[in-house]
């Protein structure tokens, strides 16, 4: 049975998941690229986009994990792109380049329909128009039994967090204040959605934080 | 010149720094404890306590710290006792015992006029109803040149921050989420403030981050 997880999402510790004001030079919001200083310098992110040898040790081991047993993404539209309102025409394909790092079925949250699209290395990008639960239905038919990642934004984790549909996050809290930006838990209680902090390490860059719904 | 300061406040990952419905039972609120876990088990904890030897390290080399070159400290009136409104005797005083660890002047915010209260140890509660200016005020003609600790809770601090009195601070982050309480960063945007994080370490129960106002 497939999971639907969080996974190496990256939070300031006041709580912010990305910056203000995203645009094509700030996808991450403006110091939003602060919070995942702690994944850059991996042996997983360099290789990923065939750089250098990278670092290993407990950053490189949880951004490890968070690409495995994956069969579909679920992604907010402000994480596939900085294009608000009806798209234009079809030129905008995601801040990854011809080859994104997905290489599985990935499926956009948007309220403007547009045609799917097929990129070198396996992915697709589906555009979902009728909200999360849609989305999630075929992101489970796609994924095949392998387990679903919600890649974010905040806001997009939010909706699956308060609908109860998310089964395990883990999240990597970065060592800087943002004063503003998207927000993750406000309103949010972990605890009354029935997570359980299960495991914390302190890596390099990062706090690590496991947390599983009880079942 | 005395420096006014928050040190070895706790703070939850999802931004707590106490638990709901403070009690007599639960003076920091339902759960509040588990923010204070990684003090418990330390050298300098368990000698203000007479209990036994403690732990050596990064957590307890913070809280030692936590209490140098104090000469008053400002503390919230919830954090004085559980008791809301007038006085009705002097009854209460303090979660702390005969001989509470302060050892020098305490001024406690309050709407409710009281006198001065002398305990065992040197250690003298004053009750300021005239607002966190005269505490300051105060505060700093009784420390005499050494610093000024701002003691908590999460409300005090977040008005004299937002009044921009406080010059640094050291906040520990334990790994619980508490899903409800007292919220620390709520509408606090600490880089506007001024502020820089100048230091992160790790800790065994906690990450320990520095705070310094720019000058």
């Amino acid at each position: 049975m497939s999971k639907v997880k969080v996974a190496a999402f990256s939070v300031s510790l006041d709580g912010y998941g990305a910056g203000l004001d995203q645009s094509i030079e700030n996808p991450l919001g403006k110091r939003g690229e602060e919070l995942h200083e702690w994944i850059f310098p991996t042996k997983m992110f360099q290789k990923m986009y065939d750089k250098g040898e990278g670092t290993e040790g407990v950053d490189n081991d949880f951004a490890d994990r968070s690409f495995e047993n994956l069969g579909a993404w679920i992604l907010g539209r402000n994480m596939f792109g900085p294009i608000r309102g009806p798209w234009l025409n079809d030129e905008w394909k995601g801040w990854w380049g011809e080859n994104p790092p997905y290489h599985v079925p990935v499926f956009v949250l948007t309220h403007h329909a547009r045609e799917p699209l097929s990129m070198k290395g396996g992915t697709v990008f589906h555009f979902v128009t009728e909200g999360i639960e849609s989305a999630l239905e075929k992101a489970r038919t796609a994924a095949n039994g392998k387990d679903i990642r919600i890649g974010g934004g905040a806001s997009t984790i939010r909706q699956f967090l308060q609908a109860g549909y998310i089964d395990e996050m883990h999240l990597a809290f970065s060592p800087v204040f943002l004063g503003s930006g998207e927000h993750v838990f406000a309103g949010i209680d972990l605890p009354k959605l029935g997570f359980t902090e299960t495991q914390t390490v302190y890596g390099k860059g990062a706090t690590h934080v496991i947390l599983r719904k009880n079942q």
